[in-house]
């Protein structure tokens, strides 16, 4: 143990992170798989190997602790691994939207929770929400104009990612006691209260919105 | 292009290098989802993503040459692609030995090959050798001495892959001209000739038959 006790539920979030961050590698390599071109498949194997990357700054944190990363990070499969399995992409651009949605969702929820951490862990939270999915929007937007009927299927689609998104956060705060307490205040917390929880689920809702119309879709 | 032209088959050596190490990050990546614990799981993601950095370095090395590495990979797809089609592992045992076998006698071929190109080229091709394989070889030897049925199975898995990696070597070399000159010794080359490529494939066998005797298995 290089760094002094976390606060509560700090160990949690970091567990919660790594995790997602490592599931986010798989979807997007096998995603990858998916491209049309090797360019595309290239391109998409960076962003996999970008989310590798952040997965080992989370679990080097979560080891400067004393911390095991795999029992920091054991409860929160089920949640994850639900959401993933339902919404396994299918199609090429339902894995771009996917990435792009999906990223965007993940990297609002980092800068939210950023806030209720020490400085050191915050630091490296914000690290790991550099984007790099912007490129991801003409791609969409092109298909959309070249094929009417790929708009409403995908706006369904980000309806649904939303959705299932929103349905693992709340499942994964509401079974982590830790977790809860980080970001709802815990005895030494200054986490935000649950009307608070509600809000930053609803500007996460707002920000999902903005980005689905910035791929020209309706959400 | 910061870089003097290479020479000839350099390209070609580049782009086969890129591609394989571009489609071995995808192969472990899509591999590590068969993994039965979240340990061997990020394991086999932080190999994925070691394969990934190597293709970057290799790229790089290309466009140092002002070359397209797209173009440079194009033509050998369909032979690395047949080879992963043709050894696509259906366990996690088969994964592990394919990670092993597979990036052994990679590296073997690299090494070899080296000895052919330029010192940067060199120099690069070399470093992607790099292998963290080792720690497979006691889970297959466990998983061996565990189950009798398992390790006979494996060898007969272990024969195939060298089989179909020693025909898509030879389909490679056949088919580009460019590669069979900085093998085998072009205008300007100073490479082997036909009888040194084939002791290097009976080098690259020999080597996988030491191999499969540290996993326990008859070659």
């Amino acid at each position: 143990m290089d760094s002094p006790a976390p606060r509560p539920g700090v160990v949690e979030l970091l567990g919660v992170l790594s995790y997602l961050e490592l599931r986010a590698f798989s979807e997007l390599a096998t995603g990858a798989e998916l491209a049309p071109t090797m360019r595309e498949r290239a391109r998409m194997a960076k962003h996999a190997a970008t989310e590798y990357a952040h997965y080992e700054r989370l679990v080097a944190r979560l080891e400067s602790f004393g911390q095991d990363p795999f029992e920091a990070m054991h409860g929160f499969v089920p949640a994850i691994e639900d959401f993933h399995r339902r919404t396994a992409p299918s199609t090429w651009l339902e894995v771009l939207v996917k990435a792009y949605v999906g990223d965007g969702i993940a990297q609002d929820f980092y800068r939210e929770v950023a806030a209720y951490v020490d400085a050191p862990t915050r630091e490296l939270v914000t690290m790991v929400t550099e984007s790099q999915n912007d490129e991801l929007v003409p791609i969409v937007r092109g298909a959309i104009a070249a094929d009417s009927t790929v708009g409403g299927r995908l706006a369904l689609w980000g309806r649904r990612l939303v959705g299932e998104a929103l349905t693992a956060a709340q499942r994964v705060v509401a079974d982590n006691e830790g977790l809860g307490s980080v970001l709802v205040g815990g005895p030494q917390g200054s986490g935000a209260d649950l009307a608070e929880l509600g809000r930053m689920f609803a500007r996460l809702t707002e920000a999902h919105t903005v980005r689905m119309g910035r791929l020209g879709l309706s959400a």
